[in-house]
């Protein structure tokens, strides 16, 4: 082994609308503790991971929406969490929604932050790949409206040196977009973090599809890793919400694109895993050394053109 | 079932070294006959599907290099499958060494070709992603000089209509690269191509890696086709050639990333089925929806940065 990381993947079980906040935090503020006990250097979290996934209802009342936001972090109901993870000198990846007053203008972002060990928010990254739609569709049994809740992000995808690694935030949607993990990787990113709510049946005909869908959320990190010799530690809200199902399956994925560690449950559940950053280094040296290989004459479109030519 | 196109994956066993040219060129044209009982529309054969896979090779007299490669396609050695194919109704695609002579200069391309079911070339792909090194490395039982043999190709990725379809072309290393599926998919492919041949053993140790390997042939076209709401075929020659063992599990994964056909031997063998090109539609209208979810204003290092930044 080389250079090293421990890492805990935390999964949360569901987030009820009627769950107290101060409820909710103390499950994290658990899994942290367990964490630590595991001897994590870091605790992923899922997105949004103080709320239940509230894009799923129209909210037409701008005082309901706002509490489901955070303007400044930590703040009274969570500086609690920042002071257990700091007494336990572990770092940790959590997404939650960002309610950003500038100027008088509000914005509103799907946002993660990782923490230090002492506590420091190193970074901030505000998603980009918004999934759903700008309003609701009718005969959707629950909407999907973070294009309307959201402004899509504007800190790029960011690669930052902390824990003795080069760490890339990502958050859910984001994770089945290639380019997520092509523009991290290229930004030097040894391991990316993402958290994710995603759902569990079809949101049209309300079928129950968590195997097809588990299926695509393992596919697309264990992709991204072994495409771009990365370490992915993915983390889901997991377990049913207000009635509405949600995939689990979070996993630290290796640069072979092999699962490393795996949750069972759909509940509040911890897997933690010694990453070995210099795994990778056969990976990058020969198939994929991008300098010698990737051949960028050949890829204007992408970044370019938006949508598909039919 | 809406537009069908029915495409069979036509894997072959190795090709000796010392195998005669008829030999091979009589296994393709089982493999045609056996695709036509079938009643596929289209076979899809494997990259350099004519010969032994000559880059694992240092060849230092031209002669002898240039008995590998095609000039003219088809030629005297293939015009046969040509007709066999012609009179059955089927098209294919076969990936084969193309010497290019123009204004007396000799260029060498790992060429790929699809052909009507009239027997007409219909478009012609040059590999763009070539493994290897450009000369041989020190200690490795057997080369990869794919980097010397061949020019980089100067084709772009070709999207042709034919067969009732979009149909993309790529060859082997290719599908490693999630930009080769997306520049594809962003001039309207519905079906990608893909003849390989990829070694079941590290090419440093020597250790057998064939269950490792296997599966990141499949992770990468399943991911492939799910990112990208895209069928893909991709074909192995499989089997040990002159003691180097290759991979085979040639697919055709559907744009769930759900593998469809699945070859079951490391020997000749043909697995058919029918495309559904419709079975997209609700994948690219959502979430894959190119138009309403890229970010094309955050990829453009992937198309202006060639290495990873370290």
């Amino acid at each position: 082994m080389g250079r090293e990381i421990r890492v805990a993947a935390a999964q949360m079980g569901p987030n009820q609308p009627t769950d107290k906040r101060s409820v909710i935090i103390d499950r994290m503020i658990n899994l942290i503790e367990k964490g630590a006990t595991d001897k994590a250097d870091l605790v992923v979290f899922p997105e949004l991971a103080f709320t239940t996934f509230f894009p799923r209802y129209l909210i037409e009342d701008e005082a309901v929406l706002d509490k489901y936001f955070e303007i400044d972090m930590p703040n009274k109901d969570n500086e609690h969490l920042f002071k257990v993870a700091r007494d336990a000198k572990v770092g940790f990846y959590v997404g939650y929604a960002e309610l950003s007053v500038e100027k008088n203008i509000k914005r509103r972002y799907n946002t993660a932050i990782l923490v230090s060990p002492e506590g420091h928010i190193i970074n901030k990254y505000r998603k980009i790949h918004l999934p759903g739609t700008p309003s609701p569709v009718q005969g959707y049994a629950r909407q999907q409206l973070e294009k309307k809740y959201f402004s899509v992000g504007n800190l790029g995808f960011p690669v930052v040196e902390a824990f003795g690694a080069k760490i890339g935030m990502a958050i859910c949607n984001d994770r089945r977009w290639p380019e997520t993990f092509r523009v991290l990787a290229l930004k030097g990113a040894e391991i990316v973090l993402i958290g994710y709510n995603s759902v569990a049946t079809n949101r049209h005909t309300g079928e129950n599809e968590e195997e097809l869908y588990t299926y695509h959320s393992n596919l697309t990190v264990q992709a991204g890793a072994y495409q771009n010799a990365n370490w992915v530690v993915s983390v889901a809200k997991a377990g049913t919400e207000d009635g509405s199902p949600m995939v689990g399956s979070s996993v630290i994925v290796d640069p072979n694109g092999k699962l490393a560690a795996q949750t069972k449950t759909l509940a509040d559940e911890i897997v933690t895993h010694t990453i070995d950053l210099d795994a990778a280094e056969e990976s990058r040296r020969l198939m994929f050394n991008f300098e010698k290989n990737r051949r960028i004459e050949e890829y204007g479109i992408i970044a370019t053109q938006r949508g598909a030519t039919r």
